[in-house]
């Protein structure tokens, strides 16, 4: 421990200020959608300032940016980061803070001139946010491994362009094989994204893992007829099956228990009349859970819910799978000693779980890994409102510092 | 009564046929939307056949067009009549077979040489569909005088052009006053729009009156945040009470009892996003019934609804009511007519309400009015798989020959 050592808070605050002047919008939102040329002017800053920090760049072919700081030894270094891509309408915190605190950690070693047993690694990955390009998390899951590079950069955007062909376009088609430094361990700095700790009056959050997530589709076909002569028994209403399915999704709430989450967010009818009977719905269910086996128990009454009305209403239904990613626990020992750390700083620390994807997910494939969260002002995620207070993101940052010392002891 | 006249089932069809070949689309269906260049062609071609008929033409300041047959006496009237504009995706009955078998009654009486006492009128109304502009019923509205004409004029549609622009442009902005010609009695034939006629095994309906309907707009806004990291317990959902309200429909039909229909018809969600809990939810109610104290309550009983869930949510409520007609009874004695004649002809004929809105509702107020349903195959409505067997086109028809020349005599 070097508990005299501390971040410098004005720097990093200047740092996130200077990032957040990139693809500035309204009421001191970002948008640097993946890729584009805000992401590119945000990706330019932060390689330069890497290399003012001494650090070692280098880019691998999905566009991740891993930054280097030499070691005493030649071993696995410690990681640390996240992105610095944002959602159209995002904050200047998601993924900023998680890069920029490491780089502020390498120079607060450069000045106490510290050189840690292990290498130091500050990376951001390519296209975190899935905001442009689909799937989210898709940097660091090609570096884990767990999506082909070539299928990767053959995705095509919601402009029509590709991966492979915006990062040749803004020069960040790096040479080095993806996953090409695998880390001895891995940790994550974020912004809640919720209102947990906030609410509870904790200063950190110990992650323990990251919720499994089920996302269905569902296209329901009746038939459409006119609101005012056909009658109520003869009706094969699509837009009734989708809205008593999110009516029931409070009750299997209940049911499958406290950590389970459920949300309709989508929904599209047809013809979409005010008196007409739609003959179309199409609506999506997103489920979570920390718990492998109760998710799996509320996709199943999820599942059997919407088959069983849909026949009782005389209408045809197609499930698809959006997406599906089993809940991830980081590394119990890893947990424990942010946990520790934070406590032995004298921080309010909880353990919680992720609700959101992150990076991290994906590293803890190749590392044991675990996440420092920060308070959420009012939960305010992916909106420009979003705000975490300075001595939240200092503490933060000094939690980080104290954290990764340790690793690379 | 005149049993020997009869109409001529062949050119009555031939007469659908010609007019469905303007605004032909897909598998038989007509879009003829109000005021268009292609409802433009189909009056031209109506305006022909009542010339050649030897009927006087007259169009008045809204684009409704009334064929005249002199009578042996210059006294009121019996009209009849329709529409002939079509929804986007519409059929070849719907308004224009209670125009053409006006048609087809003039020209069987020009061949019997047979002059009736009072004149016999023969309308269509302009914009009954409102698929264009709104409100829907338009020329018979302002013919009955429940609207005022320069509002009428002054109505935008959905491509930002007015009526009276479209009025000009097709050259049917006519100089007789709206509501010029005030009939002694008007009768509508028209199809059910509705399957009840002919899961029944019915031949004819004798329409008691038009539902009353309730259509309201409820725009819900609640607070968008992140599907993942928000506790149910800290939502407010503005989809949630949108889909809870379109399962409640249900509850309140049987609440209301069975003359009740209610439908949610319309419905968009904001952001509408799948990870994201939504933050405005706007959608439509359609309530109809054919006792006003009834659709009062089933009215009181949803907004009592919506207010009450909004409140426990913690989402607020805007209500629009986008459109409120009564009931209207038709006359009693008129109907019972139609229903004489019609079992005195030999057809099954039964007595029900209408569920759709028809230019007969607002002629009702100027005359003792009535309307005669044929039936509508699987009750297909808007769409252009509306069928109507040639047997019962030719039944309605001969039916409202015969009550034309009762009520004209």
């Amino acid at each position: 421990m070097n508990a005299e050592l501390q971040i410098n808070r004005g720097r990093l605050l200047d740092r996130l200020d200077r990032l957040a002047e990139i693809g500035a919008i309204e009421d001191g939102g970002c948008c640097r959608l993946a890729l584009s040329d805000e992401d590119r002017a945000g990706r330019d800053l932060l390689v330069s300032w890497m290399r003012e920090l001494g650090m070692v760049v280098r880019i691998d072919a999905i566009g991740n940016v891993v930054g280097i700081r030499a070691g005493l030894e030649n071993v696995m270094p410690v990681m640390t980061g996240s992105h610095i891509d944002t959602v159209r309408t995002g904050g200047r915190y998601d993924g900023n803070l998680g890069v920029l605190a490491g780089l502020e950690i390498v120079a607060v070693l450069n000045e106490a001139g510290l050189v840690t047993r292990r290498p130091l690694a500050v990376a951001f990955f390519s296209n975190e946010e899935g905001a442009r390009f689909a799937p989210d998390m898709m940097g660091s899951l090609v570096y884990a491994g767990g999506l082909a590079l070539e299928d990767a950069l053959a995705t095509v955007g919601i402009d029509g362009s590709s991966v492979g062909d915006n990062l040749q376009r803004i020069g960040y088609a790096g040479d080095a094989p993806c996953g090409w430094l695998r880390p001895h361990a891995f940790l994550e700095l974020h912004v809640e994204q919720g209102p947990v700790l906030e609410r509870e009056g904790f200063d950190i959050g110990a992650v323990e893992g990251v919720q499994g997530i089920s996302w269905s589709e569902f296209t329901i076909t009746g038939m459409s007829n006119h609101a005012g002569t056909t009658p109520m028994s003869m009706r094969h209403d699509a837009g009734y099956v989708a809205a008593a399915t999110g009516t029931f999704l409070r009750e299997l709430v209940k049911e499958t228990g406290p950590s389970q989450l459920a949300t309709l967010g989508h929904l599209q009818l047809a013809p979409n009349l005010v008196n007409v009977i739609p003959n179309r719905a199409l609506f999506t269910v997103d489920l979570r859970n920390i718990d492998e086996a109760a998710l799996q128990q509320a996709e199943q009454r999820l599942f059997a819910f919407v088959e069983t009305l849909a026949a009782v209403e005389g209408v045809t239904v197609n499930h698809r799978l959006l997406a599906r990613f089993e809940p991830v626990a980081f590394d119990r020992e890893l947990v424990g000693r942010v946990e520790a750390a934070a406590r032995a700083q004298g921080y309010r620390v909880r353990r919680l779980p992720s609700g959101a994807g992150h990076d991290a997910q994906m590293m803890a494939r190749l590392a044991p890994t675990a996440m420092i969260f920060v308070p959420s002002v009012g939960g305010i995620s992916h909106n420009v409102r979003e705000y975490t207070a300075p001595e939240h993101l200092e503490a933060g940052a000094n939690l980080l510092l104290n954290l990764l010392l340790e690793l690379a002891a």
